[in-house]
């Protein structure tokens, strides 16, 4: 109730990634007698978690670098996070995008304030188009995931989820590049290093699991799962801090994403990308062993066009 | 935290209503410089508020009622909750429900164990069948909004809001039959008079505001609007509820209703029913007055069909 007595005439600060509400979610606690806690990070800035890390990379960045502004390349949530922090620190950011990328996420960026470059589609060439711009103006490359200050903006999420649950049990996140579950370990071991930490990947992108048993960073090749946000592999920095700071991995195959991505919206009326569905698939899993415990699962983002939401029928055989 | 140390074996007991989430909304909260906090009946038993009176109803009968089982007329939330509310009490439903309702609808009530009876389109048509049915079995009517026990079972939500948020300044429902929007009265002007309680209405459908101005019960004729579960005109018991509980009803216009309904899809990343966008337009429409309080808005219901839901476009200016 902090707010309780604020005059009238305050006026909306410089925007911040925003502290996003934990809820307990009455059917899926009732299913697993205990409790389970969704943060939504879909109702984060820019809807999804990225908002933190990006904003956390930027306001570390010391006065020359912010007057040369910021680049990346990303035509998901990152870019949009990037454009959007940039934006509320009055920097420029510079986001390179594959010509082919949705034109639903271009708008995204520009509508963030983000200067959007094309270049051909291809890993390679998103970096040579990234270098030629950088050549010329200089601007700091704020990666996805495999830096320090994303990292640790990532772990802000869990930070809040232990502030308002201290006594948990587990926590489950989804893993691609890595960046929000070694937040996550990180904030989340160093508190209480009781709670489990165990990451959620599609089995048709199982390179942070083999990586994580295997001890050995293993690349992912060219994975395709609907769960297009955890395509990427693992980085370096993200590979040692799962491996630090994680309990386990656990993966699921595409039908058991997609069953639990239309239970998501259909039972939980929830709008939220199938990266999500991830862990509420494994929540199904694994119910036996999960059963009765106090659970909270990062709901990472709700960037999805609302034309391609499954069909309440996918959501059969769920609970 | 009470359930923190339940054994793995406990079983899921008989259904109650949910205490649903009350969610302090970040976007919403920062934009009105306040607290504003969505109280999420979409995530009821049957999705939406009307589980809380059909259990209460239900649950007050004697055991020879209950042996009779129930009856009610209703192709909507009202039916699908008392179809639950008489199944988790181990007794019957028998929904009366007209034959172009959609199939979607009847699949929903047959879900919960409901008896469905189809009659002809028309009000008159679904009492006559009612009665039909009762002169035989003898079971007992439970309306959709105008008695006392159903406005008692809706004014549970009102209670779970107050108990989180004891502070508030305002509470926004919106009214069709007003049952919720009684209960909602009642719960919060007994337990805090200084809370203003508003009620929300489509212009298209404004009997309740009406009523309320001329305090005179007015018959809302055949209202049209896309808010279509608040086409329902009030009762004599809902209307002097809300003559003596409610502080004041205002009303939106359809296009101020699908633009809140649009925003709260794309941007709240909420699923809900057109009816729920109703104190959301009146949000913005009071916006002036109602910036920098602390206010909760009770989000009424999320049975609507996902193929239905509005484009992003619409939300445009919403913000």
């Amino acid at each position: 109730m902090a707010f309780f007595c604020r005059p009238f005439n305050i006026q909306v600060m410089t925007e911040k990634p925003f502290r996003t509400p934990l809820i307990r979610q009455p059917l899926l606690s009732q299913w697993m007698g205990g409790d389970v806690y969704l943060k939504c990070e879909n109702l984060q800035q820019t809807h999804s978690f990225k908002a933190r890390g990006a904003y956390h990379a930027v306001s570390l960045l010391d006065k020359t670098a912010k007057e040369k502004g910021v680049i990346t390349h990303s035509s998901g949530n990152h870019g949009q996070a990037l454009a959007w922090a940039a934006k509320s620190h009055g920097i420029e950011a510079h986001i390179v995008v594959p010509e082919n990328a949705p034109p639903i996420k271009i708008a995204a960026i520009k509508q963030q304030g983000g200067i959007v470059h094309f270049c051909a589609s291809g890993m390679d060439e998103r970096e040579v188009k990234m270098r030629e711009i950088q050549n010329l103006h200089g601007q700091i490359f704020i990666p996805p995931y495999n830096h320090e200050h994303i990292i640790r903006g990532q772990s802000t999420c869990a930070k809040e989820i232990l502030e308002e649950q201290p006594r948990l049990n587990a926590i489950l996140a989804p893993v691609g590049g890595g960046g929000l579950l070694s937040g996550t370990a990180w904030a989340t071991k160093t508190t209480n290093p009781k709670i489990q930490v165990l990451g959620c990947e599609p089995e048709a992108a199982d390179d942070a699991a083999r990586s994580f048993k295997a001890k050995k960073l293993i690349h992912p090749g060219n994975p395709d799962t609907i769960a297009d946000g955890l395509r990427t592999g693992l980085g370096d920095l993200t590979f040692n801090y799962i491996l630090n700071y994680v309990d386990d991995i656990y993966t699921v195959d595409e039908n058991e994403i997609v069953q639990a991505w239309a239970f998501a919206i259909h039972r939980l009326k929830m709008i939220m990308e199938p990266s999500c569905a991830v862990p509420l698939a494994v929540l199904k899993k694994h119910r036996s062993a999960l059963k009765g415990k106090s659970i909270a699962i990062i709901i990472t983002g709700g960037n999805v066009d609302t034309q391609t939401l499954p069909n309440a029928s996918k959501a059969l055989g769920f609970m």
